[in-house]
This record gives C-alpha cells, structure tokens and sequence, in this order.
C-alpha cells in the first residue's frame, strides 16, 4: 500500500462550472476521499455563492478560492492534468485512460502540488484550458453517452487516485474451527442416517459429501453453533419419536 | 481485458431513494457505463416520478421497473451484494472494499444475474434489506466523511465494475522520427553556434546535452517539424545579421 499518498498536495480545479448542485458534490466528493483544496476558476457567480450555503462538505467550500484565470489557479503546481470525456477531439497532449493516468498523478503527488482540472458542464476544458495541461486523462465510459456528470466524474476520479491509500476494514468473525464443523458433521450425518437418507452402501461416500458440503459453507463459530444445534434438536427428535 | 464482461446481467436496486436528482445521477451513471437495468423497490413516489421526466439517461429511467419488496427486485439473481457506508455495523456478512469485491461480481455475471443494492440517502440498507445479501462491498472513505451521494456511490461502483472492460484510445500522433529529430538538432546547435553559447571546448559535450534534450520532449513529427522551422529562422537571422 502507498502510505506516503499525498492528498494534501492535490488541487481540484473547476473551470466555468455552472451549476451550484454540481460544485457542491465536487466538494463533497472531496471530502469523502480527503483531498481539502478546491480551486474554482470564473464559476457562475450565483452558483459559486449557492453551492457554498449548500450542506455537506462545509469545510472544503468555505476554504475553496476563486481565481480568475486558470493560469493562476495552477501557477504552483509541478503537474497540470485535465479531463475529458471526448476521445475524437484532436488533443496536443497525450491521453491516458484514468486507471493509467493515476500512478502518474500519485507520483507527482510525493514532491509537489498537481491541479486535476474538470471544464464546464456544457464544453469542458477549452482549448486554451488545455494549453496548461501535461497530459489528459478519460474515464472509460461508453460511445452512446461519454459524457459523465461533473459531481461524478469527480468522485471517480478521486477514488481512483486514492485507491493504493491502505484501508482497513474491521475484521471479520473468523471462520469456525474445524472442530465445530466436525461437530456439525456428526449430528447432521446421524440425523441422515436416522432419517434413512443414508443406506449402509453409501453411508461413507455420503459422510464425505456431507464433510465438504459444511466446509464450502464457511461457517463462524456463532452459525456453526446455531445450526449444530438446530441439527441436534432434530436428531433427538428423530430418535425419540 | 475481460471481453466476456456480461454488463446486460447486472441489476442495479435502489432501495428507497428520497430524491429524484440522485435517481436520475444513478441512470445517468448507468448509461455512461452500459449498464440498463434500473430496479426501484419503494421510492418516494414523487421522486421517480420526477427522476423520469429528467433529461439524460432518458432510455435507462423510462425502462426502471418499480417494485414493492428487496424480496421481488433480486428475485431472479444468483448473487445480490449490497453497498454499505458503514465501518462498524455489526454486519451478518463479509465486507469487501469496493476494489475486491469487483472481481467476484464480475465472476457471477458472466454466469446469471447480479444485484447491486444501494440504499437510501438517509438510512442506507436496512437490516432487513442487508438480509438478501450474499456479501456487502464498500467504498473506502475518510473516516471525518465516510457517506457518499447516491449518485456518486453508484458512479464509483459501476465505474471500478466495468473497469476491466476493454477500452481503446485513440492512437497518439507518432512520434518525430529520428532523422526529423537531428535535423532539429543540427539546427539548433548551429545556432548555439553561432550565438556563442557553445565554445569550441564544450562543443561535443553540448551537442550531446541537445541530443538527449531533444529526445525528453518527445515530439511528435508536426511539433518537430515546427521547432525545426523555428530555428532555422533563428539561424538564417544569426548567419544574415
């Protein structure tokens, strides 16, 4: 896992975004993946001010700057990168889909301060936008409907170049112990013989089947415990008739 | 590249969604990742209704099948997993992050229908819906901020699903070949030349430097031809001065 991932040298920069609903789940977005600066270049003025009385994700919308070109909002970053949802445009730079274009961005990252840029709802990155960026990067959508909402393409975008953050998830109950399955194989192979589902002829090749049937199951210890004992109670029910 | 992924065989449920922009966020998302089957079990009836005359996504909403129970929506599904936000739930089954668990969704599509279940924006998957799930996945979040849009969950999800999906770019214009690049080198060093910069001690030593300069660039063959006439000019001026 990439432990020395720096977020903090990321800038997300919105170019001429229209839409206050849009800058807001870019924000949020941001918040969920841990990246704190958000750089908004000639939004919409009522949008900008709209989308920062939105809920959710204060903090990064209250500390986000306006610029007033895109040269400015990314003077001190080493790394210039846009996106784009077109594949056909005849682009200067080189296209890396967002799976590739990721290591690249989180390298970078180790050493200095790199802008992902997002353009407009309606046009994307203008051609002068374009003109700051090292290379392009593109999220692999389909021909019928390339074009991925902003808020969306921003939350792809950041899980993707956070994904070698190491995460860990609380461990899950562990796995019964081969004991209790042997338990279990025994009340319910005598319950099957009770039953007369096992003949004397088939009896070991049933015991087998039985065995790797409760192993494919992977049981934890509380429903191994749960089901010896519905197992049991069947058995004795079965004997004691 | 995983040509066989069956995409047609994933279901994707939202379970009691409160608001029509993030159903419509999660058709939208579906179209850009060819996904067509939207299941809505119990939304607020307001909201579909409004999701439905969205634009975008139209063909996607238009088709979503409207249900009354977790129990009919995945009904015809070999696997159903569901989408939590939530670390530390005691969760009844095992927990992937999103990255680990796509690998075993894309296993099962290729054999029979999926379910990915999302819940509500308040309350997510209830225990009851959690219930018909074989296993939960979950997008690894900062803890300060560990809930996502409906939207952009769907998104991220769809997005790491069809990841593998193979993908082709546009060809990059080539690269500058080697006799375009030292015939700008020849140009360039001549003009070095005559400007003074180069001295005759330092000469080899620099027509080196410019060599390897002029490979990092990685000019494409218009770039090159481009600089090339540059310094041509730049030279004609320095020899006609």
């Amino acid at each position: 896992m990439d432990s020395a991932l720096q977020l903090d040298n990321l800038r997300i920069v919105l170019v001429r975004s229209r839409n206050p609903l849009n800058i807001g789940a870019a924000a949020r977005a941001m918040a969920n993946f841990g990246i704190s600066t958000l750089r908004v270049v000639h939004p919409f003025e009522r949008a900008f001010r709209e989308a920062r009385s939105a809920v959710g994700a204060a903090s990064v919308l209250e500390c986000a700057e306006e610029f007033s070109s895109v040269a400015d909002a990314v003077a001190d970053c080493a790394l210039v990168v846009g996106t784009t949802a077109v594949r056909e445009r005849e682009l200067q730079q080189s296209l890396h889909l967002l799976a590739e274009g990721a290591p690249l961005i989180r390298e970078s990252l180790a050493n200095s301060p790199v802008a992902l840029l997002f353009g407009s709802e309606k046009t994307g990155l203008s051609k002068a936008d374009l003109a700051f960026c090292h290379f392009l990067i593109h999220i692999p959508t389909r021909e019928l409907q390339i074009s991925m909402n902003l808020g969306q393409a921003v939350a792809v975008c950041l899980y993707e170049i956070a994904r070698t953050r190491s995460t860990t998830l609380p461990s899950q109950s562990a796995h019964a112990a081969d004991s209790e399955l042997e338990r279990m194989h025994s009340v319910l192979f005598d319950s099957l013989l009770e039953s007369g589902y096992v003949k004397p002829k088939t009896e070991v090749d049933i015991s087998g089947k039985v065995r790797l049937l409760i192993r494919r199951l992977s049981l934890n210890p509380d429903d191994a415990d749960l089901l010896t004992g519905m197992f049991k109670k069947i058995l004795y029910k079965l004997r004691h008739k």
